[in-house]
């Protein structure tokens, strides 16, 4: 899909990426995580923005703005993900295709983490492969553009 | 009752409205809301006041800011109306009378959007009507501050 | 909305307000309420019926008849409101508009008040405005007869 | 089974048939299913009682006054089947053989509607055909009646 | 206490007691009940009603109208005990002591037995003595109008 | 309906009928059950297949080859009624008109018995008749096919 | 009934009554019901024991050893009355037909109270009637013993 | 990683797929997955085995047999990852990393979906993006062998 | 008991043993455990049959072979004992005693494997001694077959 | 393995073994119970102790004085297992190899048997075999002295 | 506050300390706790109590003895804190304040460790710090006893 | 602890306290309990930071910055402690000392104040004692810090 943009939204914490519990979430940097996509972006010939924020309000605004856009909305919500229903609305209230992801396979933590209050908006899930997550998100987003 | 002003809080996506799933919330969009709202205090001869945030933290603040004032509060706190404890706290330690509208009715849609975490400190609650909830909201509130 | 007349329900109990828990529902007497939604119905132009019940069976008959005529049902359906399904399917075979009242914030007290049977098959719910509960309702089911 | 006689009892909102949400209960009236039951009778060779009332305690009674009789009983007891502990109770005080019957698969629609609170005193269910449940129901009423 | 008159309430099926599940009730009529109790009633030297209905209407009634009389209610509600808010509005609303009483062992029976809508209004509970369970009331209500 | 051909499935355990708790089965052997059912067949003037399986998958597969066929199923998936989601999805993915039948009234039993996985995509159900449940299921069978 | 002894046992904290929450509980002490019980046994006739401890294991024995004499146990188990399989257990172990008494009314306190663990092994319960709870049982018990 | 090959593994009813509810499944038959699957496989220069059953057993046995081999398993099973205890089991004892496919997003779809036994031993999981979901999976394989 | 035989059945991925999670099963293999089994069979003079199987219609059909013989049924479901309400059934219909047996200690696990859909309809349990369960259980199915 | 001696501990009501519902526990005494556990730990050449209470916390100093022995319990909690974390928290804090025994199939009685709060810090248990579940429990414990 | 006296009630297996898992409970001896308490209390000028008990009914009374006097005690419950009505009717009985400790943090272990039966009649509660909870808590009590 | 800083966070409507519901939270101020624990770390020899925001996301942050840093937070997270997951995570990936602090004893408040998502990756908690919770954990965070 031609002039395609991505959004990759990052939620609570994912800034302590690299120091934060490594045994869940690795070594990479979120830095680290944001070359890796800038680079497929690059092949892939898609522009990207890259965005992390520790404020609910911030990415419910991030994800109102794409509406109309052509964009695909690449988004890790941390710990949102289980508590918020504006994120949810906001992605409904976009209409932008929204592809939910997590670098740890969250189904085998704390039970609190197994569900998801925006899964069921989004288009897809991809979770468990640590900073792949991401880029096979990318992929992913490219072929739904496409669709 | 004299010098009565109205606090009009708007929650998260309620700035969407008008494009935002016409379906469930009509075509209006929210600055058409408020010149209603505003048209009707004209004729009430009330103050008011309008203000949307898609920030939780914010609308603590607004709400706690009325204590201790002539005001009515009309809260449609929209997702956060679900999760929100703080909000709740807010109202309850502002003790300034709190009506809470929604545009859709909440009881006809996801099983999660049914429970109220602010209902109980509030006064009442004007749920389905569309735009006219905030309408007939004022209403109430000026019979609430006769009271 | 011309000809449109309004049927006033009240369910179980309704009959012994003014005496019954005043702290909790008021002073008013049912013929108050009645008094009061007289007078607003003449202000507005529009017929009104006000009917009370204790019986289950009777509030669905009531609602039944009102099927294909120009009317809105306020329901005040009392303790029923929050056990009768067979009220719930009359609603829904009458396809009359409904709006669901309530005198006391129901959210406020005990947990089994809390669930409504009814409310997802009605347009819209006002609650806890004491008698002015019914008197908003009348403003909405004029506005709702117009759409 | 000598003498034996039929007694269909329909509970509320069953006489608001045709009308009734159509694409749930089908276009036929109750009238045309007592025709179709009276019909199946004169077959059959059996007496039939048809009965449609909208109040739980009629119910209980039409079912109290089958007891000692040749009888069975092909119950819709309609929204009453789900909340219902007196007609549960009316069918094991009466120790007459009971069918239960629903025009819908109730199985299909709310959750509510899948919890028969009368079907563990009933000898068996026939659910989901329409009319044609009425009339299965009697065929096996009599093969009931004569075990 | 002087010119105490009780009121004793039957709900549904209780006039099928004798042939209803013996098992379960015992052989006792409910006219053999009210034998009992208006003799001790003569002994007591307090007036005494006695009622049965399988209307939920009904009871609401009954109950209500002993509001600013002199009497208690020794209340049998039979399966309304179990689902019914109206009845327990009622007494709520009529400010009259009332006494829960059942035949049988409510607590050795189904789960749904276990729970009673109206106990928590009731002065208190007399269960699991057969017809006993009236006669210990009946001694139990006149030391509460004692009080 | 012309050619109209029934497909009689029975899951797990129900080759051990005669002698599998027959104070909940009754005596009768499967080989009676599908005498039964071919000699109404040959009446009704429609053909039938009668299995049995105790291996879900087989069930699954039996159902998913009537796709596209005249046929209508009747189903006693046995213990994979409530249990088996693969059952479920194969008639669903068949489109074939599904009537599920038990035996036993499968609500008096233990509480895992009282779900099914499989009723809401049946177009419904006949419970509780003994070997009359699948005679009865095919004149529902015949009607369904006529629609 | 000849030579019929009654025990009447009290539970953990039944020897704080008087000072103990004299709201809920009266301001009886333990000491007054027993002289009331005594009282009450000669003019029946009967032998009393009283018996009061803190430890459920005391209860248990006590309970145990009524086992094939002709008593009757009047049993205020207090707190223990909702965690206690092991006092269940003795009383079915014993044989020993058993009375609940609870001197307030336990349905209108905490949620935790509202269920028994001995409720279903014993003959019946007497709640809410301060300490006529245990006089009336003591009228229940003798009628029991004579059945 | 050298010598890796993939086993792609279908439970029940994905040999329907292109046919059932393809609303929800699309319109690709498994044999169109298969080719995708395959011709990816070859650019990227991995063995590829392609297996569909509808037995649980046979899911089971198929993931046993990959222990101690050079595999990843892609593993869609279907209505058998909400209720296998069986084949978590299976993929804990093969130790082989697996990955979670699924065409639909099941998170947006019946309540019973939304939970997979299977998830927390899986290493990740690719859910909605249709046959995508599976060549997405193909490069997670593959950086998963690397790691 | 003479001419005694012993059925020994191992559900899903017990042929895993030995490789299997050896944290939590041990070091031996399902063929160790046999010889074990055969050893102590041969001392103890009964016959014994041993038989693993993956698929749960097999585990049903083998149950159901034991009716009327003189055997005792030693079962280790495995994963199918949490979920496999078609196994309980073929016990049930079978009427041979079974053993219920486990490895590990199902109950110091996850939440899942402690609850057994077979065991009320086993004769006892035995859990947690790892091979040493099948060995115990036989010289308890011996005393059972005594009795 | 040298010097073991066992601690039998039996809890509450064992003491009423013979008389106590023999339907469900049989009619061997404790003592009998004791006797047969004597004779075999003669045959096996290990010391026992054998200790009955109805006190939790005597249950709980035994087993605390176990720590640092050459013991391992077998502990019959009696309705203690449903209930106490004492106990429970007694054998963690002893670290002595522990054996649950039940005289009777605890999953084929009240629901609230079903749940043992001591399993997971046990090593294994052994239900439903009367007075052989002791027995077998003393080889049992023999085997995990040796590992 | 004059003339203070502590009593510090410790329940069962804290007698266990030190030996006790001591990754979760640490290597201080329940004595070495005495020490410190008696220490601190020296420095405050304030007499203290130090006592241990496995037994609920102990715990009990030594409680119910605090009334009227100027005591605060401190309490850890063990295990008792879970599952103790008995305890917490002592503390509302006696109202002596009470402050509630662990030296865990129960939050951080077994769900059923997360709820205290007792902390809502309790002043306050401190949790986690090992030994010091002690410590901290005599502070808290004497700032209480200064209210 | 040398160099040992104490950060004080408070979450939503503590800058309310003095005015806010004193009967639960009493009559100082925030800025009064800043002064006394400014007073007392003085006194301590520690550094202080506190601080107040009604922002889930300021406080993640403020919790974020500690990492690396010789600090303990003294956290009163409000009303987020309920519900934030955020804060959790926060915590977690900091390793910085927690201790939870609430000025009002929750747990003998509404049910949903009972939970917190924060006190398992917390150190402890000091609850109920007003501004000298505050007090009270700073004693322990020095005494954790010296650990």
């Amino acid at each position: 899909m031609k002039n395609l943009s991505l959004l990759v939204l990052n939620g609570p914490n994912l800034n302590m990426l690299g120091s934060r519990e490594p045994g869940v979430y690795g070594r990479m940097t979120l830095s680290d995580i944001e070359k890796a996509v800038r680079h497929k972006a690059l092949k892939l010939g898609v522009k990207v923005e890259f965005f992390q924020t520790n404020h609910e309000g911030e990415l419910v605004e991030r994800v109102q703005k794409t509406r109309g856009r052509k964009q695909v909305i690449i988004l890790n919500a941390g710990a949102y993900t289980h508590t918020s229903i504006a994120i949810r609305d906001a992605i409904a209230a976009a209409e932008t295709p929204t592809i939910e992801v997590h670098l740890s396979n969250v189904h085998a933590r704390e039970p609190f983490r197994r569900h998801s209050m925006i899964a069921d908006v989004c288009a897809g899930q991809i979770t468990g492969f640590g900073a792949d997550s991401y880029l096979l998100a990318m992929e992913a987003a490219i072929r739904l553009a496409d669709r």
